[in-house]
């Protein structure tokens, strides 16, 4: 992918502990690729946040306060986010940026997150498929596709779905001969050995299980 | 995924700086949650490299004398893997470590680590597929394959063909339950929005392109 010297998009990955490492990775591996894109990494404090399974920390380079006026956010998921719901701090920062976005995204329950800052109500929008339900919490209306656009909310169902939102969004900031040029990169082929990426092609006793551990957790993948 | 708290299994994933986050982070998504599975992000120096895009960070919280026999290795690529293929001290971990594992394994250009190493001679495996037939300079046969196994030795294609490489791994480790509940639970369902993943499938003119910018530059993406 050529860079264009000329023009450049800023896009704040947000960050917090325990939140899913692939949530921004994924994205981040896309959207990073992108003719003049300049990704950031923030979070509350520069250094590093450590991810859900703890066994990877990953960079923080800006506060909130360093970055104001992104061109895209994109919002991760992850068991971190239930605190961040009630931080106000980043509740605050998201409404801020957001008024100034070309773009705002999220990957799996990063989507809760912008619908607790009050940005998804009455807004179509995907999450991991065991927390959408949340989403009318907040007066946004679950939908159980892979990604979502309504305007210029874009978000993701879990975790691995933010591949592919990331490349639509390519598509749409840079056309399909630059997206297509970073599937390639990307070796974006996918060959998943089974059909269990999903509630509806999931062995049910599989699906049945994940449910009612969740219900007995506040955990939200 | 419930743990086994009798039944530790440690996973290495060596880390260096200029690799492709994806790669180390797609498989850890899945293997980390394995039961029993302990990651170790390990490399020369503790502390953080930075990946190959510049913008992201990924903590090392153990150096290479600190994992002397990891049950499984995992060796990501990224353009950095270039230098890496002549610092010996790396090279003589991965034959150590190797001496010991029950699985090696690679993702995208790390194969071409493993090969340089020594480990691969008269072994099929896999790579990036614009830097595949390098190796066959290490005296490996080249694989166009997504996910290749030869032996205990098991090498993915480029950047994203480490997450089905894993989703096998999991399954020969603790069965098609424990990987379809991974599966389940990371959402991966993939749909990409092109079929451009692979030189067979994107659009000639995009192939083309980059063989030729690759053939100007020592870049192994």
């Amino acid at each position: 992918v050529q860079r264009n010297q000329e023009f450049r998009m800023q896009i704040a990955i947000l960050t917090y502990d325990r939140m899913t490492a692939l949530d921004a990775v994924g994205p981040y591996e896309v959207l990073g690729r992108l003719p003049g894109a300049e990704v950031v990494f923030v979070g509350a404090r520069r250094g590093a946040v450590r991810t859900d399974q703890g066994s990877l920390g990953l960079s923080v380079d800006a506060t909130l306060a360093d970055v104001s006026r992104p061109d895209i956010v994109l919002v991760p998921g992850g068991p971190g986010q239930e605190d961040l719901m009630a931080d106000e701090p980043t509740l605050d920062w998201l409404r801020r940026v957001d008024a100034g976005t070309d773009w705002t995204t999220s990957v799996c329950t990063g989507s809760l997150l912008l619908a607790a800052a009050g940005l998804m109500t009455g807004r179509r929008a995907a999450s991991h498929w065991l927390a959408r339900h949340r989403l009318a919490d907040y007066g946004a209306a679950p939908v159980a596709d892979r990604v979502v656009r309504d305007g210029k909310y874009l978000t993701a169902a879990g975790v691995s779905a933010g591949i592919d939102m990331a490349l639509s969004l390519a598509d749409w900031l840079a056309g399909p001969d630059v997206a297509q040029t970073i599937q390639l990169t990307t070796e974006y082929a996918p060959q998943p050995p089974f059909h269990a990426g999903s509630p509806d092609t999931a062995p049910g006793h599989l699906v049945e299980a994940m449910r009612a551990a969740s219900r007995h957790t506040t955990l939200t993948p």
